[in-house]
């Protein structure tokens, strides 16, 4: 079974390993977002590429999510001495190291979908990792800050790691998305695959910003498969994360319903709400959209499995319908 | 008094911390050797200055002489992790933060002088730092490879560092020199001194460097101010470091009073060699280089303090004469 999977950071990284244990002979290709990459030092950063790579690979810092499992962070210590920030990005001393490896990379003429295989080459994720494109797309957020009254555009990672999501998002923007191509790979993998899911990920800056590169929400329509998603959003409240400060951003309520509705039945067969959602499925299943209540806490590793022979279980419900 | 010190890396800097001991009124300019830079993962690396300003501003790993004090090495490790190499050049995670300020204040146009001002700002090492020129020159260094007799022109760091002067150095060329300008201030520096010295750092790859960017030699000749240096060869041997295998490139003998003659009474007014070696200070002093036997083995800082106080009386002498 070949099996598409777009993943944003700490849920997808997280689904993954648990779709790795329900369908452990399966073949699991990850579309990954870049649009939360950032230039950090001279280095270019992808943090959600990182995070599917070290969790599947065994090198994540388990309890955070993100991040190098031991890390230390000398060399960010020097930098602050140097007066060199941005301070609020915890960048650790091995995990610099994957970021040096692929700015070299890059600036030898690698596109990322390349140099990200060759990062794999070492982590072994048992799936294949690619980016959604090898262009470059950053996600950007306007806000109002709350001090001076400014109206400002941040980059993505500064409203989420340093004002953590604190103001409002009054708009969402994945700076290059229109232009993007999707990276070599991606579309042939979903016109290839039997199943498409979409982990419980957030739905606008992560599976979003995957389906804003022209030709991808296309070919997820057009691939005559189950497209099958989990919501991140458990009893009108995101599972983890910010998720509701950036669907406010682009009009759509905070409920498993409004998010399901958002993808929409053109693009979404299955939809997977947690058991305390049980009500509203009746309202997804009315917009098109077959839907069931699951238990949608992903607290350890046979949860995440759980939830993830559920959306296949849904898929397979989906085809034979 | 205005003293210029041109400098390589530890025992230019050990040199230093005694001159400060022993002229705390001095305004000392350092003109720093950059031949031994080297480009390292992307980043610009430069050793000798890194060891003068760690070492004057407190952070230099003493026992080693160069590199971070409380340093870790989790970057490189995962470097190698990852296949990339070069695994023979110790960068340390906190010393990679210099490296890392440096190539983003390069990248985005400032001058390596400035630069190295920039960094200077935060060690204050009590005295004016320059590199010898703004432009780029790498020692390169002919060896035969001992396994496959294969003749092969490496850089200095892979020289002095991997293969640790094991084999014969057949010719040391500073690539670029020919072409390089002295960075802004060295020249006025060297006009404007009262002393110049040459601490022990090495002839051929340290000061020698340094003279090799042209107007500098010229500069030093014409300044008119006492001239003085220290042997950094004691009884035919070199104090640190393999001095003995580069003099042989450039065909000069490994004894304090060849290297003497190898600068030549044109450039040196004053020579100090060691007290083992008394008996050459004739034939220095017939090589019209006023000459003085002391102890020069710098153990600690008072020793480092009193082959500092010996040059500059040395110099006293020279302008009395």
């Amino acid at each position: 079974m070949r099996i598409v999977v777009l993943a944003g950071g700490i849920g997808g990284a997280r689904f993954l390993r648990g779709l790795q244990q329900a369908a452990p002979d399966a073949d699991i290709t990850v579309i990954g977002n870049t649009g939360d990459d950032i230039h950090l030092f001279g280095l270019k950063v992808c943090p959600d590429l990182d995070t599917v790579m070290y969790t599947l690979g065994g090198g994540i810092n388990e309890e955070q999510g993100w991040g190098r499992t031991d890390e230390t962070f000398h060399l960010k210590e020097e930098l602050a001495a140097y007066g060199v920030g941005p301070e609020w990005f915890g960048l650790g001393d091995r995990d610099f190291a994957t970021h040096i490896v692929r700015t070299q990379m890059l600036s030898a003429g690698y596109p990322l979908s390349a140099v990200t295989e060759a990062l794999c080459d070492r982590w072994k994720p048992g799936v294949r990792l690619i980016p959604m494109s090898d262009d470059r797309v950053e996600t950007h957020v306007a806000v109002t800050l709350p001090d001076s009254g400014e109206r400002k555009v941040i980059h993505f990672q500064e409203y989420w790691v340093r004002l953590r999501a604190s103001v409002a998002a009054e708009a969402v923007v994945p700076v290059g998305a229109e232009q993007a191509k999707p990276a070599p790979g991606v579309l042939e993998a979903i016109a290839e695959a039997d199943v498409i899911l979409f982990p419980p990920s957030n739905p606008v800056v992560s599976v979003g910003t995957i389906l804003a590169v022209p030709g991808i929400r296309e070919a997820i329509a057009d691939a005559g498969v189950p497209v099958v998603g989990l919501s991140p959003i458990v009893g009108d409240a995101p599972v983890r994360g910010m998720a509701d400060k950036v669907l406010a951003a682009v009009g759509v309520e905070s409920t498993a319903a409004a998010v399901a509705e958002h993808y929409g039945s053109g693009l979404l067969d299955g939809w997977l709400v947690d058991t305390v959602d049980a009500a509203i499925v009746e309202r997804v299943e009315t917009a098109g959209i077959r839907c069931r209540a699951v238990p949608l806490m992903m607290s350890d590793l046979d949860a995440a499995a759980r939830m993830a022979r559920e959306a296949l279980t849904l898929a397979e419900e989906v085809r034979g319908a």
